[in-house]
């Protein structure tokens, strides 16, 4: 069946009765396709039926938010981009999130939690005020019901028509915290789930008055679902609230768009319940690990960042009560969970909740502790006042672990490191590391505690295995006598390419660079003294990073060469494996061979 | 009596019957010194009877955490800064916020609305995991109860032993907006205060009966409000809640706190409410207005960024439907004010709530609205990732106004608009424009609905009144034939000030710098035509600055002399003129005369 629906309109054109039997199908190539290319699945798997549902009742020029935006796949799948599916996150295919460059029903790009009420609010008023006429709908999981800007949203929606469906599954990317959270919804699927089960089944054995009255019953339970179900964390902002339902029964979810989109001119928020991972036992089991399945078929267990900086803080704290850590709803992904076992006092997941997390650990900080906050380097640009503003102002001790810095591959433009090295490097008294190997990160994770300022360390998932280790200065890989040129590298990948690059190179040196704040001083020196030419080569956006901060301080010592700084340049890079997207921005192997012998021929 | 308190020992040995007296004669210090000195008036006259009670009660080790920190006028005069009081905001004397340099019983910086519950969160968890033994405290607006991070703290709160004053004056900044906010607090100062004085003069009226049944009365009362009111907003996240409390009766804020610190050992939310401008009758008729007095001695009315802001905005809309204005709690000091009165349906003020206002303003754009955001600089930091991540990834065409962008003088280090340029041009697609001139700020807002990008407009709120306009370009202002030098000043006082340093001077020229990303590529050619010397001038951190994308993008062109960046150097500048805070970083125009004639000098 699912062949045969090229377009929306074939969708609505289906019998109510067919829509499980859909559910069905796409379900089956959800799992097959994902775990062959890689991506969100248990959320996916979650939203079948909500994302048919709302296809099959609202209209095609309504427009529909996803928040966070990675289970838009079942979206993706009705709107055109089943076909072309298993491209997914791959290098010019489809992405794994909303975009709107590639379908225009993807109405509003999304990747980080909790934009989407902000966003449908926006769409929703420059609607009345234009005097257009389209429904406005807004999904969001619970998880993001602990980001602070779900909150001031939901503050600011007052009687603007619109629908915001909240799709509970009891998980951020881990497990739900927060106590509001909790009391938004104390039923919960499981118990839900069977009692409906049980009273159906008695009634239906009961001969000729079972079905009559199981009928009246659903029919008096959706009438009191739609008009007279409170509940007091949406009763605070004024909202009309239906709830709950079950959102994996494609045929109830029907009943309540159709009833809502008929009826509604109040903002609404539906309450529904899914399951995470539905319809695939092993995600079902374990959700978190099948948030992000990767491309090899299953979740990875090679070494990785996570598990060694998990380590060296476990090592930490089996000496040292005062070290504590924070997380923001990513346990698992940041390597905290091991902590969160052996040391769950000293351990915080504050929920998807950045800004309070940065100014939590400050308060942990003044109160005589020594925090680490363990925040991808995307997600922690939303923290980037409260680092400055709370933590380096008062030059707070706090330490800060970037997983995902620089090019993060498939995730694509919504979740890129590209920009860590400029917000932070920028504000006062932040030192800012960079490891290649992970021996240097276990190193940085130590050495960091004893630091007076506020560090961040930054690395991406995967680093070299080498044994080199971190003293708190440069390292010079490649060496040479009176080098002609200097190629100075941010991160392995990076280093990687410069060192086989200049192979066969004479005079040429190439500078692991560890601390990118502050720079190292006595190379430069080295560098001015041999007169040498430089090369600086970064996984970060060029404005504000790592090679402008050359340019300064170089110039600053009279040098007046020019300089070549490689890193991205001014754009948003695109999904495709981490390799791509570094030939991409210039820095592969041949790229850099050519830029090196470039200089050394002209020179 | 305010003379013979020294120490918080002396305020400890007071009857209780002294403080009305004691609250008396600090409000009448709070006048008299505030305006003469400038500052924040009506929130400290709102928080005299608050300050003296929390030290009445609590002990000096306790830690209390003032959420904005505006209001910690009273605390510093009782924490022995009363002598030094007036020198509030001036260079080298006490600063206008909380400032733990200043004194240790200031336990955490604050500036920015909405950090305190998670500060304080983060004290009590070390407290705890340390062992320590000390109660901590915040006090919270309302108007903070808008942010999101609040929330995002409160959600986290749980069983952590702490004591949330929510000073409620129905007031953030402006008018507080917002559903919950609303909800939260339903009875309000007046209506309550007129309630209860009118029962006590009734029953006191009465003979021998009436003094004891209005002492039984009010032990009712007092026992209610402590163990049986409560509150549905705070219930969510399972607070134990008091309230509400007359916060300007001192004697009865004493009673309540004295009991919450005996018996206290869940998280507790204490609501009272004040009146904001409380005892200055000017203040009390219009607390905005005298929210922040300047050192004149009363709120400014010279021509400044705001009301221009302001026009220009109206003449828009009175042409464009789709012209649309957001602020964050601050209609008066953007300027949006005559917006709010003229077009009130293209107006949004969403409360303290940055981050959803730019998520907001990007669904406004993707509607097809075209909206302005005004937000101070330092603000703005809090939309630092919507910016990037539902803005400038979209493509989408917000301008940003941000007012205070440079030095800001007495509001000191937590207010400088000092990192703008470097977290604005660091994000791909954003364009950024700074005038010099009133009528450029004008050109720009006009100018910006046509642009396709997302613009971002920085400027001081006072600039030169001269007539230059903006045409895209920069200006040189002061012009040379063939110079042997360019000085490069982005922002009005740093123009001004290098004009005057070259007047004397031969083959120098000065450029207004007007758009800082793009960089003006044909004076970048001049430049390497004329093979002339560089100084950039900017009032902005210098790492990811100005100066530095001017010494890539020269170096990219095969420019090969040092270049000149002057700015702020990797810190933190405290409060003082704006003036002098442009000296003490070298900008004054002594300094750039001496750093001019020295490049002559040597080449």
């Amino acid at each position: 069946m699912l062949e045969q629906i090229k377009t929306i309109s074939d969708l609505k054109k289906l019998d109510i009765k067919q829509l499980p039997q859909l559910c069905a199908e796409i379900r089956e190539k959800l799992i097959a396709d994902v775990l062959q290319s890689g991506g969100h699945l248990a959320s996916n798997l979650g939203v079948v039926e909500l994302t048919v549902a709302l296809h099959y009742v609202f209209d095609e020029h309504d427009k529909i938010v996803w928040d966070v935006g990675h289970q838009s796949y079942v979206h993706k799948i009705l709107t055109s981009r089943g076909e072309n599916f298993s491209s997914l996150r791959q290098k010019d295919g489809i992405s794994g999130f909303p975009d709107c460059d590639e379908d225009e029903r993807d109405c509003f790009n999304t990747g980080h939690a909790g934009t989407a009420i902000s966003a449908a609010l926006g769409i929703a008023k420059a609607r009345d005020t234009l005097g257009d006429d389209y429904n406005v709908i807004a999904v969001v999981g619970d998880g993001s019901m602990t980001c602070g800007m779900t909150y001031e949203a939901l503050n600011n929606v007052k009687d603007t028509k619109m629908l915001i469906v909240l799709n509970d599954n009891n998980m951020s990317i881990g497990k739900n915290v927060g106590s509001a959270t909790l009391n938004m919804s104390k039923l919960r699927v499981g118990k839900y789930d069977r009692n409906k089960e049980r009273l159906k089944k008695f009634l239906l054995k009961i001969p000729l008055i079972g079905k009559p009255v199981y009928k009246f019953l659903r029919w008096c339970k959706r009438r009191a679902k739609l008009g007279f179900v409170r509940n007091s964390y949406f009763d605070n902002f004024d909202l009309k609230y239906v709830g709950i339902i079950d959102g994996n029964e494609v045929k109830d979810l029907v009943y309540y768009f159709t009833k809502i989109k008929r009826n509604v001119t109040k903002p609404t928020v539906m309450q529904i319940v899914t399951k995470k991972g539905k319809g695939y036992a092993p995600a079902e089991a374990d959700p978190e690990l099948y948030h992000s399945v990767s491309r090899a078929c299953s979740p990875s267990d090679t070494l990785d960042s996570a598990a060694v900086v998990g380590d060296a803080l476990c090592s930490l704290m089996a000496e040292r009560n005062d070290v504590v850590a924070v997380c923001a709803a990513m346990a698992k992904a940041t390597g905290l969970d091991s902590v969160q076992k052996k040391f769950p006092n000293n351990y915080y997941d504050v929920g998807i909740a950045e800004e309070h997390a940065v100014t939590f650990a400050a308060g942990l900080a003044k109160g005589g502790a020594h925090p680490f906050v363990a925040i991808f380097s995307s997600f922690l640009q939303r923290g980037y006042d409260q680092i400055l503003h709370d933590v380096a102002l008062q030059d707070l001790p706090v330490t800060f672990l970037l997983d995902r810095a620089g090019f993060v591959g498939e995730d694509g433009k919504t979740h890129q490191g590209l920009f860590d090295l400029s917000y932070l490097t920028q504000i006062p008294n932040m030192v800012v590391w960079s490891p290649s190997t992970y021996k240097q990160l276990s190193d940085m994770v130590i050495r960091s505690v004893n630091e007076s300022s506020p560090v961040a360390i930054r690395y991406s998932r995967y680093l070299s295995e080498e044994e080199r280790g971190f003293d708190g200065h440069w390292n010079v890989i490649v060496e040479a006598e009176h080098p002609k040129l200097y190629v100075l590298a941010v991160g392995a990948k990076t280093l990687h390419n410069a060192c086989e690059a200049v192979a066969e190179c004479e005079r040429v040196a190439v500078v692991e660079v560890t601390t990118v704040k502050p720079l190292d001083t006595s190379i430069m020196e080295d560098i001015c003294r041999d007169n040498a030419y430089v090369i600086t080569l970064e996984e970060n956006i060029l404005n504000g990073g790592f090679g402008q901060a050359v340019h300064m301080y170089l110039s600053s010592m009279g040098y007046t060469l020019p300089i070549l700084s490689l890193g991205v340049d001014d754009r948003f890079v695109k999904h495709a494996t981490i390799d791509e997207q570094i030939e991409e921005c210039g820095m592969g192997t041949d790229a850099i061979r050519e830029r090196v012998s470039q200089i050394l021929k002209n020179h």
